[in-house]
């Protein structure tokens, strides 16, 4: 199965909006073993969209459109998908009284303009909407698919992965079978370099590598009739790949570091807690974002000012003014310091140089410390790292870097 | 000029890498004054390649091609637009010698692999590359142009600023002037709901709005011979949207909350505090993006534990007991700790059930109380909301309430 993924929506055209959408369909597409021949962006504009319609119809045997699903005026795909499959609209009272429901649940009435949100074209496929009053649909007609979905990714991600993929997967005969890794401190092209050889010459299974921040994602998938046969084609090349680059893998599933920091934490009964300056509250945030973290994580102190990290953290000024902010011997005291307040058996302090301002020739933008303390033993392991790229760029690296090491001592020390 | 931006790269198709070209270029071109009216990615294939060209060179006046100029055997952008505008490829001494030098300078000889990059199409303008082997080219035929840009955005973005924008300029008659607002509490429907009829039967100036997440972007945009005659058309319908939303408007540019509420800290000399339970760090995040944020912020506590909150917050046990921790006497209670600790003027707390665990039928998941403090005068502003949607939504939610709160405040309190 060929598809065409067809953005609709003049704020990616003009640049005021990032298109992610294709990016994520495009993997999780691949993912199920349906090929994207195109991407196409085209404006809220009736005849504009009719053409290219009709154009990636043709082309291609499934078209995922996004966006133009709202209750204004420029939300017109719906309208003009109908026309093209040759069926008409028809009022849904279901839609209507779940679009109701939800206004309700915000203790305001439904708008008029909500009941567009309420046709739907005949013969289609509902695909109801978690986070939203947009309903998606699917069309089918003479052996040509349309899937459409609303436009906020927080609609279409669960649309697409709970309802989409399950029915596009009865479709397609071959059942994929993956296996994934994330991998820290190997960039892409290092990754593929040492793994190459392994997947030339042949096409099953195959490698695919994507450059997250700071990381990188390996997929391995092998396509047959079954499970069990893929599995076979899996198993002596996830091996050769645990020996090759072991020691970058900190999980054998598509999870942020975060996730898998948490996971061991929970697994050991312990709690962490963090000194965050320069992260400035990145890290707890990261850590936050799972429900449940209060069972390993109860505080950070985010000392941004020098005169917090000694008053709250009791780094004591001499230190402060003798080794700087940004030093080792401020680090570790930072992470004992919070230690001390919370009881936690490991804490994390990161402290440095985010940039743009406030480099120096002997501590240049991009410097940080990040120091991992064990309270229980009283050991600190210690990492000094300068970043490039922007200030985002140095902040996240250094969150990531100290959740990394975090769960590298974690997996061998029993604290 | 109407123009099409055309990615090549099978990279793009399978999600390995994220397209942030059409985002630049189309934030570059609508600058100058060029419309773009679709984005479109092809793979690394002579026929799909050619079919597009095909398409698109009819349907837009201008196609910016980016990707497929390196050196190796799947790179074909240039070979397929060359024969899709009727011209021979010549060898170029001059790119030769060029692209000599630049090996003489890695300290290594020229692979034969790049003599593919020597040649040129026949008529075409050739545009330097300061960063890399590829050289771009601009084409043109019956009225029709064609760019052809290098893949890399390092190589990408210079090429473009230096040498295609102001050739493009030369080109265009149109000049366009945008004026922006940020809305925080009015829906995308509702705001176009209040403003459609100002704009309803013309065309000039159009209105935009873009939702982003929990807030409202919106662009007027007059286009005209001059600035001065599009700032003309302009200012009676910005005096009319600021007398309708005004109360909604946070700013009026493309500014985030945390960087206005900043913006407002720094002008009355004011240092803001956080103690955040369920934002977790999120709004100390917001903040710290931002360079110089150290002027007016310096603490924030994450106590996401209850023991925290009382002693380091010196929340009292009994107030914890007695109201439970999401509480409007908790938040308080939060606000003026962190106040104390912190000598700010201001200081917000934000606690609250972020789910989908914890709720109950009296504090059920999404209940959130945000408490803003004045140190000096001791008054509070406490807000309380039930929030709908993922924890992402809740957590997400209450750090931008809380901040647009504390931006309404600063507006009319001199602290």
């Amino acid at each position: 199965m060929k598809a065409t993924i067809l953005n609709v929506g003049t704020e990616l055209l003009v640049g005021s909006t990032l298109n992610t959408h294709s990016y994520y369909l495009s993997q999780k597409l691949h993912e199920i073993g349906v090929g994207v021949l195109y991407h196409a962006v085209v404006g809220d504009n009736t005849t504009r969209l009719g053409e290219m319609i009709g154009y990636y119809y043709e082309a291609s045997d499934l078209i995922i459109a996004t966006g133009g699903l709202g209750p204004t005026e420029d939300d017109l795909t719906k309208e003009v998908f109908a026309e093209w499959f040759g069926v008409p609209l028809y009022f849904s009272e279901e839609i209507r009284a779940d679009i109701e429901e939800r206004f309700r649940g915000f203790g305001r009435p439904m708008t008029s303009n909500n009941l567009r949100q309420c046709y739907v074209p005949e013969g289609a496929e509902i695909l109801w909407n978690e986070n939203g009053t947009a309903t998606g649909f699917i069309l089918e007609k003479d052996g040509k698919i349309a899937v459409l979905l609303p436009g906020p990714p927080r609609e279409l991600r669960p649309m697409f992965e709970n309802q989409v993929m399950p029915w596009l997967r009865q479709r397609v005969s071959q059942v994929l079978t993956s296996r994934y890794f994330k991998i820290f401190g190997l960039g892409e092209s290092s990754t593929e370099d040492k793994l190459s050889d392994l997947f030339s010459g042949q096409t099953n299974p195959t490698l695919a590598t994507y450059a997250k921040t700071g990381e990188v994602l390996l997929r391995i998938t092998a396509s047959g009739a079954s499970e069990a046969e893929n599995l076979k084609l899996l198993e002596p090349v996830v091996e050769e790949i645990r020996r090759r680059i072991g020691d970058y893998i900190y999980a054998e599933r598509d999870a942020e570091l975060s996730e898998v920091l948490f996971d061991h934490l929970r697994d050991k009964g312990l709690k962490l807690a963090l000194a965050e300056s320069c992260t400035g509250g990145m890290m707890a945030d990261m850590l936050v974002a799972h429900s449940g973290v209060s069972e390993v994580f109860g505080v950070s102190v985010v000392a941004y000012d020098n005169a917090i990290k000694t008053s709250v953290l009791g780094v004591p000024a001499e230190t402060l003014e003798t080794f700087g902010a940004v030093s080792e011997e401020t680090a570790k005291a930072m992470s004992e310091g919070i230690a001390k307040i919370s009881g936690a058996a490991l804490s994390i302090a990161v402290t440095g140089i985010a940039g743009p301002e406030g480099g120096s020739p002997e501590k240049p933008v991009g410097l940080v410390y990040m120091d991992l303390y064990n309270a229980n033993s009283g050991e600190h392991r210690t990492f000094k790292q300068i970043f490039t790229g922007n200030r985002e760029r140095v902040r996240m690296g250094s969150a990531m870097k100290a959740f990394y090491e975090a769960i590298q001592w974690l997996k061998v020390e029993t604290f």
